[in-house]
């Protein structure tokens, strides 16, 4: 079944060709993505495409100096939107009750899905993706650059090109780790030995202890990855674009 | 292309045959979930499978009594989750720092993207799906539910089976509505009138104005369906629900 195949078979791609994507390519791919379930059918997200090449740069350097940003022809920014649907609601003697939190949520999840069946689209095409989880520690500056208004934040981006490399398939944890059957199961420490077996024992991961000079896979992601200091300063920059942007009105 | 058709052959599905689904075939659209992109691989997402009958039934009241929810063979709650992590961490000398809004917006990125492939493997399979957005409104009766541990919340939920019906496929606003080139191109009044002109005219808009004795399908949404009153209520309870999980430390 192509489509099971198109699933199992993705590979987050980081190295781009600079060929362009043709227009009817993109907008079919876009199109597949707007097919994706939506509440309410209110569609509220909007995408961003960047295409301009000063434009991917300097998006490249808000994302970090990721070099992809700036190397893949096309990268398309998914926005919790309920700018549009505020505006309808205006000009049409409704009031909007939109500027709360779970309306954020709500639109993050319209976005998210919208994002994943580009994605999807995009490697049944050939192409090659790769999200970027700089969006959310960026979103104040994203609000800038893309000139967004009250009710839109940017929650991903998808870099978007022909791949120049063919990586191997990264590896999962095995599925019975991830899944539950009717309760949660809590993991004891010899499920979790269990379930992160196969990851621990892979070349790369002592490649990567090695170069880290770190005992653990897991102080990786701890100390270099992903610190608590990161982590507590972006999410004081999300907290705060959601509110700046409007959605975390609780008064009554 | 099949992949492309079945993103753009989409249809939620309200009504079920009372099929089971084999095992084989679930474990294969959970497998093609598992594969979407997840943030420096960590998977920091669970699923809960719900299969027993009595606990869908009771699922179905949590979910304000939707009646697929008992219906339909398969419920799959789909959980941000950095339980597993952290415990992994610990278990490797490494102090994990992922109680904090940033990390639990992170973990529910790789949940939606996995619930997102999911839908469209399920699909390919000639199964319906439905999006439950009641996940989000009464998350803290479903931690209670499943048991959920410290550093998991439930983000969504698909209702999975064999479709007994076969439903127009729903409008959608124009492409040229929700993208946008290099900037962010905010609405005039006009593009509004324009974006919605389509939706307005169905006959099933005029129907479901003529049903709420209202004026405007706008006021549908704000009146009916999605009041400012439930939304601030709800913004609540999922803000508390966070909280309560261990997902807002923010001091250093």
């Amino acid at each position: 079944m192509e489509t099971i195949k198109t699933l199992l078979n993705h590979r987050t791609i980081r190295n781009y060709k600079s060929d362009p994507i043709d227009d009817n390519i993109l907008d079919e791919i876009l199109q597949a993505g707007f097919r994706a379930s939506t509440t309410g059918n209110m569609q509220v997200y909007s995408v961003i495409v960047s295409k301009d090449e000063q434009r991917r740069k300097e998006l490249c350097k808000l994302h970090f100096g990721q070099q992809m940003v700036e190397q893949a022809p096309v990268l398309l920014t998914f926005c919790a939107d309920f700018n549009r649907f505020n505006k309808w609601c205006r000009q049409r003697d409704a009031d909007p009750g939109y500027d709360n939190f779970l309306s954020f949520f709500t639109a993050a999840i319209d976005a998210l899905l919208v994002s994943q069946n580009v994605a999807v689209a995009a490697e049944a095409h050939g192409l090659g993706i790769c999200y970027l989880g700089t969006t959310t520690y960026q979103a104040d500056k994203l609000i800038e650059f893309f000139d967004l208004p009250q009710g839109v934040v940017p929650v991903t981006t998808l870099v978007v090109g022909y791949p120049n490399e063919d990586p191997e398939q990264v590896d999962r944890l095995p599925g019975e780790g991830v899944i539950h059957h009717e309760t949660y199961k809590d993991y004891t420490p010899g499920d979790i030995d269990q379930i992160y077996r196969h990851k621990e024992s892979l070349p790369m991961t002592a490649q990567l202890i090695e170069e880290n000079q770190l005992e653990t896979l897991a102080q990786i992601f701890t100390f270099k990855r992903y610190t608590k200091k990161d982590n507590l300063h972006f999410s004081r920059v999300f907290l705060d674009a959601l509110e700046d942007q409007g959605f975390m009105n609780h008064e009554e």
